[in-house]
């Protein structure tokens, strides 16, 4: 490995060049809101900057992406890095010591986390087309989303724990009756709260309403032990949680 | 694509169990601290979990991620995902309005974000060996840590721009010295502060270390309009800065 690394030093460490030479600063510099291209980009670079909150407020997963997140989305590494992180939430669970009052709540995000919209956006370029609201809420009204298998899993683990669960979505008040029905029918059988965003949040962000939800739970008297979602506005803000959990997705961007 | 999914979600979202079976779920759960082996574990899906600060408080890199990490670590990709942070951050940089008054600062931690230690530990085993603080200690003293390039860039652009920088570290005070020297001998010529860790901090975390030490910057004054570093504990906690970036580092975890 010596000499192995002293050459890696050598051409990457002190000067850099390789680096540049594979992604042209000035391309990627390029890659923000509106822009849905940039030549040179790693793709895998792209999807952790994602995940871990390094690229903000993007519009499209950009076009020459759409191949890899396609074939993330539907292969073994999206389940395996899910499982990864419920498992790591179970284990938290389980380390709790829990009141006897029933005020232990875990909060969960519904799109990307309880309930899987892939097969939506699975027509729809993973992301790479621009967001169709239209599209997407035909879509949410028909009520057939898939469970994340891993949160389903995560979700039974808390219940049999004795932690109560409350959902709290971005998804619009009318759209209560088809989300509870999809949820129960896919295995979320119960629930302490099924919290959608009221229209007095409309043009709030995803943090601020969400804050302000967890804010009253606590004020209400629960304890959020936990927090799990797909977006970094699920688990950012006021009253995150004792944890919080980021499932990925490299499909879309919530602020 | 219609087809594929369908069989997809019939294998996969359905009923989970190729998951599964890639991943017994009872053998990852083991994966804790003092646990340094994991059948069946994904190294992607743990350096994604290590990175998204899904996995928290481990000692050591599992014993059979040795060699992905060091590949990582030593190949295009790691130089790649720093690049795209960077980048990211050079953007936010250029979106600022700055005061003129001197005072808008960004903070960078040292170990894996200014200075590489990746010598030192190409020569141990990435992360995988028990962490050694007399030999650790001993390359910390010879001076010799390369820059992170990608960083150097930004140092470079933020100081072009007019933004002062403050360097953040977990090495203890005695270590000012050669500190100083490496910094300078790899091409961080100047700075506003090096701030280092006090004995009046010892038994502390580096969250509670480095949020009181950012409180300090800002009662005297000082804007913090960028945080950038490789733990989650370098950009935690309170006044973590305007927006924060968050180099990888797989090799170990600071809480």
């Amino acid at each position: 490995m010596g000499l192995l690394f002293f050459l890696f030093l050598a051409t990457t460490i002190s000067d850099g060049s390789p680096a540049k030479e594979t992604i042209p600063g000035d391309k990627v510099l390029l890659l923000g809101p509106g822009v849905d291209r940039a030549p040179g980009l790693s793709c895998l670079s792209w999807r952790l900057a994602v995940e871990t909150n390094n690229l903000i407020d993007w519009d499209i997963v950009p076009g020459q992406c759409e191949d890899y997140v396609g074939h993330y989305m539907m292969g073994h590494q999206y389940r395996k890095d899910s499982s990864m992180v419920t498992d790591q939430a179970i284990l938290h669970a389980q380390s709790l010591t829990l009141g006897r009052d029933g005020k232990d709540v875990w909060v969960f995000d519904i799109d990307e986390t309880s309930l899987s919209n892939l097969p939506y956006y699975a027509c729809h370029g993973f992301g790479a087309e621009p967001y169709d609201p239209k599209l997407k809420k035909e879509w949410e009204l028909e009520g057939k989303a898939p469970a994340l298998p891993e949160t389903l899993k995560l979700y039974e683990k808390l219940l049999s724990l004795g932690i109560r669960v409350v959902f709290l979505t971005g998804k619009s008040e009318e759209m209560r009756n088809v989300t509870s029905k999809n949820l129960r029918q896919v295995g979320y059988h119960t629930w302490e709260k099924l919290i959608l965003k009221a229209t007095s949040y409309s043009g709030e962000t995803a943090v601020a309403y969400k804050s302000s939800e967890r804010g009253k739970l606590v004020k209400s008297g629960y304890r959020i032990v936990g927090n799990i979602g797909d977006q970094w506005s699920d688990i950012s803000g006021t009253n995150p949680g004792n944890r919080t959990f980021k499932l990925p997705d490299p499909m879309y961007y919530v602020a």
